[in-house]
């Protein structure tokens, strides 16, 4: 099984490609320094619904629309759809995507959803088990204060600690015609949990997962962090940056010259007030759509790891006094192009 | 691409093999018709925890523990896991296996969960991924009225059509030393939605997409009902059961000698005041565990077609007045022995 690297990760011989790609997000991350980078920016708050739910769908929706008309596929061209987000019971996916009547495989990883939705579809590629597969994530600001906080009405008060949902999503079509940028491994995250409950410092609480996965990716595929051009993770923000530095240091890895947030990319903290960075399923993946896939295709990037953190906790969960535990899970992805 | 078969089905060469299995319910479970076939029924509705969240959790925990001991493997001998239950976030999982510490892929369909758990787990396995991986999922009814409904403490009245959410679940290793009985295809679901609103029926919610399910994949495998000992759908219980026969019969097909439903083959509906059936992640996991695999792996049974199916929806969902859109998921199950 040459397949099979260490005890966590996959190297695929024939490596799936990424096909097509697209990002949607809202007017605030329309405003931030990658405000140009993507393919949409939706002044709409409501994107054209009545609840932030249907929101949330109405982006997966348009992403999923989206990808299929830049890789000129169609619904029924699609073996399958790897798609989930952060309310409770995917309800933004579900009502999203059903019109698109492609079989689907609902996940949750939180804020990882993106990391494991990518991996489950490389792994469907690779086996030859599907021509097309999409993997599809979103997350919706006022959706997720609803859901995880409280409502936007109650106009609550967030310490400098606490990151700022990102209103987006991004959508990815795996095929076989793919030239430019493609997945060439994955590693699957284990949970972590170092026993943190502020649910307003999600950073804390997903650093350790992703010191853990970037440790054990180095390891299972016997790189350095130099192997790569960037070492990305989803949405640790400022304070779980500095954590993730410090805990990968104590095991003599230094990826401090590789290391990039996508919630430090997609808004200015300062500027902007969202506090330690930008967070949620969408920030990564609109981010990986945005800004990274087109400097891999171009072949001005060669090679990234890409970390989506996510942080596993519900209200009830926080209520009932459980800690956040964490996950993260590794995509290596890679340019085609010799350069 | 012989594997891929239609549109949405697998048909693995090489079929992973189920090396155990293992069933745990609740106290009204073991006093149902096929209480003396679960592993172990357990007297305390809390599992020795102190919330019903906590509860759900520690059943996860002893899934997982009492299917690596019947196979004897440790956590790190086990490459994946593929798990999920019905709370927001599936939070029963992330408290229930985080000590285990294996590489995990969350995932969200309802009470079909264990149909895509059981798809995916195949679909890593046959690609030789791995070379042990777990699906494993639960259900609780206090956890899932609170969850769906509203608490215990109110004593809402139930109409005939609501379902009762088992306390229960299954844990299935995959694993390359099975004998006895394997997985030989998968068909994966799309959402069917044919508007339903009522949130105590989930039977109706569920019957199409099931029955979307079982016609195409006897499309794609070009097979007869006949040529299954039995269609095992999760949870349609009596008013969701005719509906699929129904439907199935205005398309030509006939399962009626066929079909069962795990949710009326574990409780007594009459004596036990459950309605229209169990209902839940963990009625059919338990049931495929304690009932259908061992007779599978006697050879009394060579091959049944199990369709557990979900609803789509959240309380959010249902109180900003949308409809409970169901998927199924199919997993045929085939005895290796020559009898």
């Amino acid at each position: 099984m040459k397949q099979q690297r260490g005890k966590q990760s996959l190297c695929f011989e024939n490596p799936p490609g990424i096909e097509a790609w697209t990002s949607i997000v809202g007017k605030k991350e329309g405003d931030g320094p990658l405000g140009k980078t993507f393919d949409s920016v939706e002044p709409d708050d409501y994107f054209g619904q009545t609840t932030w739910e249907e929101a949330e769908s109405a982006l997966q929706s348009r992403l999923l629309s989206g990808v299929l008309d830049k890789a000129k596929q169609t619904p029924n061209q699609v073996r399958y759809l790897f798609a989930g987000d952060l309310l409770g019971q995917d309800i933004a996916t579900s009502f999203g995507v059903k019109a698109f009547q492609i079989p689907l495989f609902g996940i949750y990883g939180a804020c990882s959803t993106v990391g494991e939705a990518l991996g489950l579809a490389a792994m469907t590629m690779a086996a030859g088990y599907a021509d097309h597969v999409v993997a599809l994530t979103s997350s919706h600001f006022a959706s997720a204060e609803r859901q995880f906080r409280t409502p936007l009405e109650y106009a609550g008060q967030r310490p400098l600690s606490a990151t700022w949902t990102v209103t987006g999503g991004g959508a990815f079509l795996l095929g076989k015609k793919a030239k430019e940028v493609g997945i060439t491994g994955i590693t699957t995250g284990r949970i972590v949990d170092y026993g943190v409950k502020d649910s307003m410092n999600m950073g804390a609480a997903m650093a350790p997962a992703a010191a853990a996965l970037i440790a054990t990716h180095l390891a299972d595929f016997q790189r350095k962090p130099q192997e790569y051009d960037a070492i990305v993770t989803g949405d640790l923000g400022k304070v779980g940056k500095q954590l993730l530095l410090e805990l990968l240091l104590k095991q003599g890895i230094d990826i401090s010259r590789q290391h990039e947030d996508c919630g430090l990319k997609i808004f200015d903290c300062e500027s902007q007030k969202v506090g330690s960075g930008g967070s949620g399923c969408g920030c990564c993946a609109s981010v990986l759509a945005a800004y990274y896939l087109p400097r891999l295709a171009t072949g001005e990037k060669k090679r990234i790891l890409f970390v989506p953190t996510g942080a596993l906790l519900s209200t009830v969960s926080l209520n009932e006094g459980k800690s956040v535990p964490g996950i993260a899970h590794g995509v290596v992805i890679e340019s085609f192009r010799e350069v």
